[in-house]
């Protein structure tokens, strides 16, 4: 009987639960949580003992002390229209000012920067009404509008706030946060920690929760969530970092590299050089730093692991000095098959560990609340992506409590962890085959791997799941995937040499589609790429970036445009649609949201249209081919849409069924080093098929709901 | 009983129907058409006759042998990716050769632009094939496209070859044209109209069609039509002309000014300074030739009527030279009240007349055809618009003797003209009480009066429908309405003191909306004209031009915004929506083509809402108001959201209800110097309503379909 491989989250009251739990889901692993403390009777148990530790908070004597090394955020003001030519700006109205408070013992005239933002251009002549919180322009342009970017301290941490407030945790006190990266916070960090491991000999994983800067999460006056980026670097800076920052690279800073037109830099917008310049700092500076609090685990025999998320900021695994911290591990929040490959492939660690959802909080663990439904969908859309790459752990997190008063819930997880040390066993350690190689073309690249089209981490939004779907799809397939930005591009173009279908995916003018990133040497590289035989998959508004009478830069090989206006005079013929092997087994179009006004071009052939406006088409150009998708929210069978979609654009089409179910709700997955396959059925009802070998052989098949059949090939 | 008006087309085939018919609808003038003769035996007769003429064309013995003078059209070719260096573009490929032939007689190397648009640069090193009408590149840059700006004669003129191919006149031969600006053709012209008057006794008005300028209009190689632009300015280009226009510009000429990318600046398109130059140089010179044709006409005691369409360009009625023409009358096709308006609005002539749908051509008038439906559409609609500017006369066209096949259809327009003599009679001469003075604000203002959002003439394009209702609701309401430009807000802002509400209606960066137009000037003049006190309502993505960190640069005016990704991390949380004074008559929400992603600022009242987008809503902003709508299909319901939104903006909602019907399928019109006022139903049911009058008092009123009645004050 397998054993282990699962982490259990505890705390003082559930001592006993917390050991049959162990039990029963037979876990080799427990933790504490925000919130929750780990009962010292637990603390002699034979079985790994996560500690949650804080680097930033959990200490407001200290923050208290030390106010100028609080952690700071870049805040920009409301919009203020000028009606006159004085005009009072109130930085801190629609902020929470129990979260932020403004940064005035730094010079703000250094700082802080007000901008006139119908010019676009920032103003000298202001002055700051410390007791009002008021900017005053004294020589406004009527009728322009101005913003005022400034520093705030951080007093209160937003997980612990977000934390707090959904817990409703009563006359708890707002847990400060304090920056590691400067010197007498950082030196006091260190020596708090030595002393941590030192007294908590009964730990064995120093669990970061995590290093050193939240991503960019900002309250209203209400305490709801005003502004959220996953990825968002706004609360990363003080005048000492970028102080540090100017010296390296050379120039002055301006808090606009970092406001950026109010967008804060969202992973949406196309970042900037000197954006880029800091991101690079601020990693390699996070990641040494944080290798020192690692090292401190270690020389105590502690493993070190990092949560990848809230603190993260600066330490992005798939960046260029994530592997120098010298982790033992990450934990990570799984949503979904993409999300678990953010954590499965990271590299440079000894172990990775989900954390699976649903999270046992109260808004999920309600009486009338579905926790069960959850973790089934958090489950088998996970599974996908755990047979092309598993994650070495799994556990959960929140108040154990909480989940005990659902027993069926209890019971399902007892099956979730004996599948996953039963999956675990045979695909651990194997390099599954892939059948083709796919890259993903965006501005970030690999330091986005997995993370695109992502606001807060795995939540829907309207304007991205017609997007993310082809990411999620691409999380369970059998193919090698990359992720590859416009500056490897420029970099060195033969990346590309084997790569067999490109894929461009995201709205206009985002760092996902890329804008204006396609320059004359981008597109002339990705022209020959297809010409000389490889694939394109452009959906949404791929390669759009409206120059030279055409918006797309890619037209001729994608094969359609789409209509601005400005071409409404030339008659557009092509409209009939046509049978292809790409669409063969789709039968309920859905392409999300509806991309307006997509037109084809002579000789593309029309799969889908609706209205006039195409949703699915695909072109040939020289020796290679394309495919223009409107949209591919996640679904099997748009997953399949994609998949033949890939091997028609690779020119592959005839190579397809092998390795391959005729029913696009079962999946084939191949490991050659243990000459194994498997056959999973991803859905909760019983699924009939036919499974294509790798001769092209085949077999009829029945699975059960969720069922999971393993072959030797 | 009221005769006249009236003006019926004949043919040399139903001489004594054409007298039946002059009776039945006591007709007052015949006209002959394209492919019809006047017959002698009717010349005679004692009704006035118009002789359509043309000066471009039906001389194929002047044009062969003038062959320089034969009129030129820019081109562009198809985009051609180089693959290598060497790359030839078949500039003819796609364009229907017995339309248009390369002009090789004048220095192609001066006249020609070969555009690597990839770059957007003009290239000089090429040659030109001209057996295989092929330029060559002899040193492309691989995987970028280059397109070829030609000048091409137009050898067969394009309306003849669409009536040819419409009517399928067999053995017809093509008729070239000719331009009439060049010196030869010109006095040749001249001297043949001089002729013409003095011959044609019988003729007393001249009908020209037009005078020398076809808007843009080519075929493809199918001699389907390929390019169409009822404002296109592609085909009143020559060397000549263009010379002319660089002497008086005092700049060189590029063929780009004309082309713009492909885009042949498309009225869509926002123009450029040297297109404006251009349009300025051409009307001017257009209008004293025309003059000149026109004289000839008074000269031999006649009438000189203009054709609003055709060879129409450079004739501008609401430009700045069209008065000086001295034209007698001009004649339109009249699709809906917009188009009605486009006719009666025009000043400076002695009498419009409107030539009502259908044309009596074989695409409407065939067996199993409904031309009575048409015909109903059409007066229905362009009777609102009589109701506030009468046409002086209405007509019809093409062959008569399709039409006799139809007696309902002939029945039906003996009704329209009695009717329409009905009520020019009471509405001739008068100004209509306007209760508010609306604007309509784009790039083009007057010049364009009635004439936006429009490719073909009155046509339906998916894109504009939603935009073009808005014209057609305003084309019949009881409100002053001025064309306001941009450039006419720089140079006196001042012209909105009278405007109640400003209208910005478009798809972004058009030049309906405006794009790059909204620079800080005229971002603040717009604000401080509502902040003062005024109405501002836009419509799609009204003053969009994504600068500063806001895609709508009245954003804080109107309230909403467009989320273009970069901002999806700010949390939105006004989406509920409220009843409202703009939105109480409305039940049959119909915005028309989703604009994507807009969203509502805090503090404005969201009235519509479907899915996360905005479709209506309205914001105070000072002592001003804005709305904001998705689209304005038109429909009565909509327009009488419109009514109640202009009203709501204007900050005048407790005056709506003076000369007013409750039931929004009946308008009320008032004509001061009567005393009068008409009820009018618009729908072909019977509808009732409660009518308001001007001191707010109401009564009840029944109208029979179609139904129109007038009273006394």
């Amino acid at each position: 009987m397998k054993t282990g491989r699962v982490t259990v989250p505890t705390d003082v009251d559930v001592i006993d639960d917390t050991i049959k739990i162990i039990n029963r889901w037979k876990a080799d692993a427990i933790r504490d949580c925000d919130g929750t403390d780990m009962p010292d009777a637990l603390r002699k148990m034979n079985i790994k003992q996560y500690a949650t530790y804080y680097t930033t908070r959990k200490d407001n004597a200290w923050a208290k002390a030390h106010p100028e090394e609080i952690q700071q955020m870049y805040l920009m003001s409301d919009y203020i229209t000028a009606k006159g030519e004085e005009l009072r700006i109130s930085i801190m109205k629609h902020y929470y000012d129990q979260q932020l408070k403004p940064n005035t013992i730094d010079d703000i005239h250094r700082w802080w920067e007000v901008i006139d933002r119908t010019t676009d251009e920032p103003i000298q002549d202001w002055e700051y009404d410390e007791e009002k919180r008021e900017v005053i322009i004294h020589h406004a342009i009527p009728y322009h509008a101005y913003t005022v970017s400034f520093l705030a301290f951080v007093i209160w941490d937003p997980v612990h706030m977000y934390n707090a407030l959904t817990n409703d945790w009563k006359d708890e006190e707002h847990q400060m946060t304090y920056d590691v990266r400067q010197p007498k916070t950082q030196a006091y960090v260190k020596e708090k920690l030595r002393k941590f491991v030192q007294e908590r000999e009964d730990v064995n994983v120093v669990r970061f929760t995590t290093f050193f800067h939240q991503f960019t999460l900002q309250f209203n006056e209400y305490a709801k969530e005003k502004f959220v980026d996953w990825f968002g670097y706004s609360g990363s800076v003080s005048p000492y970092i970028l102080e540090k920052f100017e010296k390296e690279v050379g120039y002055p800073f301006r808090p606009e590299y970092i406001i950026n037109k109010g967008f804060h830099n969202s992973t949406f917008c196309v970042p900037t050089k000197e954006f880029k310049d800091f991101l690079d700092f601020q990693q390699r500076e996070v990641c040494a730093l944080a290798k020192e609090l690692v090292d401190i685990c270690h020389e105590a025999g502690k493993e070190a692991m990092m949560f990848l998320g809230d603190h993260w900021i600066g330490t992005e695994p798939f960046g260029k000095y994530f592997k120098e911290i010298g982790l033992d591990a990450v934990v990570g929040s799984v949503g979904n098959g993409t999300t678990l490959r953010l954590i499965s492939d990271i590299e440079g660690v000894n172990y990775t560990e989900g954390r699976f959802l649903p999270y046992f909080f109260p808004d999920t663990f309600y009486e009338g609340g579905d926790p069960l439904k959850e973790a089934k969908e958090n489950w088998v859309t996970a599974r996908r992506a755990i047979l092309r790459k598993p994650v070495d752990r799994i556990g959960y997190g929140g108040y154990l409590k909480l989940a005990l008063q659902f027993p069926e819930f209890i019971d399902y997880i007892e099956h979730v962890c004996d599948e996953f040390r039963e999956l675990y066993e045979h695909v651990n350690q194997q390099t599954p085959h892939n059948l083709l190689t796919v890259g993903v073309l965006n501005c970030w690249g690999e330091l986005r791997r997995w993370g695109t089209h992502m606001v807060a981490h795995a939540l829907w939004y309207k304007q991205i799941y017609s997007y993310s779907g082809v990411l999620e799809a691409l999380s369970g397939m059998p193919f090698d995937v990359k992720f590859i930005s416009f500056d490897d591009l420029r970099k060195d173009a033969s990346i590309l040499n084997d790569v067999d279908v490109l894929i461009n995916v995201g709205d206009a003018y985002t760092a996902f589609s890329g804008g204006e990133e396609f320059d004359p040497e981008i597109v002339a590289i990705l022209r020959r790429y297809v010409d000389e035989g490889k694939g394109f998959i452009g959906i949404g508004e791929p390669t759009a970036n409206a120059k030279g009478g055409k918006c797309f830069a890619l037209y001729d090989v994608l094969g359609v445009d789409q209509e601005l206006g400005f071409t409404l005079s030339h008659d557009k013929y092509n409209w009939e649609t046509h049978p292809h092997f790409i669409s063969e087994q789709l039968t309920h179009e859905n392409f999300g949201e509806e991309v307006r006004n997509i037109y084809a071009l002579d000789g593309t052939i029309v799969v889908c249209e609706k209205e006039q406006n195409i949703n699915l088409a695909v072109n040939a150009y020289g020796k290679g081919r394309s495919v223009y998708m409107n949209g591919l929210p996640f679904s099997f069978e748009n997953a399949r849409l994609l998949y033949r979609s890939i091997f028609y654009a690779a020119g592959k089409e005839a190579e397809m069924k092998k390795w391959y179910s005729e029913n696009y709700n079962v999946e084939v997955n191949v490991y050659p080093s243990t000459n194994s396959y498997c056959v999973v059925n991803n859905t909760y009802e019983p699924q009939d098929t036919i499974v294509y070998k790798g001769d092209g052989s085949s077999f009829a098949l029945h699975l059960d709901a969720c069922e999971l059949k393993w072959f030797t090939i």
